[in-house]
């Protein structure tokens, strides 16, 4: 089927868009940026626009099945820094999607929301997605607010949307020198035998899921029927002080932590019941921390 | 003390400026409408322009210890059909505001959320402020928006908010035929021996709070130390139907009821839970809905 596969050029959007390839769909990339040269594009439509472009989505959106929203213009730490840009890119440009979809006829859309930000601080981990959502930070708050609209139009009855929370995707594609992924920053350090920089006391827990499991999830949960919200994460929590021992291993790498003072927009621990997607998609994580490491490492050191 | 009141030409706004000229204070009042004529206007500073102006907030801001925000360029029925304008209006313009009080070292701001709209459809009643914020309207979507980001600039350390949910707010100085306001909307029907269009089967239900018992509460608030959000009604649920009973009662008019079919962004009852404000401002209602409607129907027939 033909599928658009929104911020096709990010660390998640590549690696959905090869397996939507891989399996014999017809697909279209929207991105900002120039196509990354770590990937093949064989076969894939690219185009380099704006995703909130009124044109570039009147071309490409007729005929479309699946959208899969993965673009943002921010990170957490940046979202924070310029809020406005942040409900301007993300929340107004995904309005525009949404918009054009509607146009065209277009009813399913995946987005990729945060399984990291839209819970606040959690009241209990592991989390399930029917926890409250109270953000409490900028980037959470666009993505909760993005979530609702999508909620709405259900409603009104003209889009099928279905959500996935990622919570920390790593994995082999991520850039090393990225403004997040802990784990492809501190496989980057390792390679070239620098420190890390550690957020806080390093006791900060999150739930790293490997790309493969993600892209996985995924693919269930859009071709599923489901209009529900999707946590994708492993289920388990690592700390940075003990991720940064497992890289330690992993690696046979030296890897020296330097303390800094901690940032307001971090949740203190995150961690994700992933039983919802097992329920309705028959999914579970594969892949565990360390083979993960492992795996990542060894595309890294390779090329 | 000087205060700033956007959206001071309003129903609550207004009724508001009045209340805050009348302790004393020095009221300046931003509104995009002209100043309207049934209200006193004596000693305010009316500058009529949007509540995002930059150059306009400049210009005002200096000396300003209060800001009360009480403008929306959308009711929920508007909100609804236009997100954009919601989301550009009301959470873009709001940030415009809150960064204006930023330059100017302007900390204290009371916002008027929306107790109707910011949990949803609520898990029991009567909610309390504690019910996790589930809105199903862009109206609430935006507020509860607004809301969280008042509550990360407060923990950024550069802004005191204080939220004001207000539940269905009536009273002399309401317009009877605005999209917002049962109470007036039914008793200028009753005036003009017109019926009334009631959405669904008239068995929603709605908690109505006495203009002067919000404003009551609202200073409270302001002038507090206190950084939480405040339910804002009530307490007592009624429905369409009973309201149409008690106007009937109350003017001693005929007033028809014409069924109209429900509207997908009303949630289905909702009452307030009021007892933080009264934990917190030694505040509660005074007066009933028997005794608001009297009170306004009197206001309207000597007009």
């Amino acid at each position: 089927m033909r599928v658009l596969v929104i911020g096709g050029n990010g660390f998640i959007g590549s690696r959905l868009m090869l397996a939507l390839r891989d399996r014999g769909d017809s697909v279209i990339v929207v991105d900002r940026f120039p196509a990354r040269t770590d990937v093949d594009w064989h076969e894939v439509r690219y185009l380099q626009a704006d995703f909130h472009d009124h044109d570039v989505l009147d071309e490409v959106l007729p005929g479309v099945q699946q959208v899969y929203h993965s673009a943002s213009c921010t990170v957490p730490s940046t979202a924070d820094a310029d809020p406005v840009l942040d409900i301007q890119g993300n929340l107004l440009g995904t309005h525009a999607l949404l918009a054009a979809m509607r146009r065209h006829g277009v009813r399913r859309i995946c987005y990729f929301s945060s399984g990291g930000t839209v819970y606040g601080n959690p009241q209990a981990i592991p989390v399930a997605e029917s926890h409250p959502l109270a953000p409490i930070s900028s980037y959470g708050i666009v993505k909760v607010a993005v979530e609702r609209y999508l909620g709405m139009f259900q409603r009104q009855g003209w889009l099928d949307p279905v959500v996935v929370r990622p919570s920390n995707p790593y994995g082999p594609g991520q850039a090393v020198d990225g403004a997040q992924g802990a784990v492809a920053v501190f496989l980057g350090r390792a390679l070239t035998g620098q420190g890390v920089q550690v957020w806080g006391d390093g006791e900060t827990v999150r739930d790293y899921i490997f790309i493969d499991d993600l892209i996985r999830l995924t693919l269930l949960a859009a071709d599923s029927a489901c209009g529900a919200a999707f946590n994708a994460g492993s289920g388990v929590g690592t700390s940075l002080n003990d991720l940064c021992d497992r890289v330690r291993r992993g690696t046979g790498q030296a890897l020296v932590a330097e303390y800094r003072e901690g940032r307001a927009f971090d949740v203190r621990a995150i961690v994700l019941d992933v039983s919802r997607a097992w329920r309705e998609l028959g999914w579970a994580p594969k892949v565990d921390i360390d083979t993960g490491i492992q795996l990542t490492w060894q595309a890294l050191i390779t090329t």
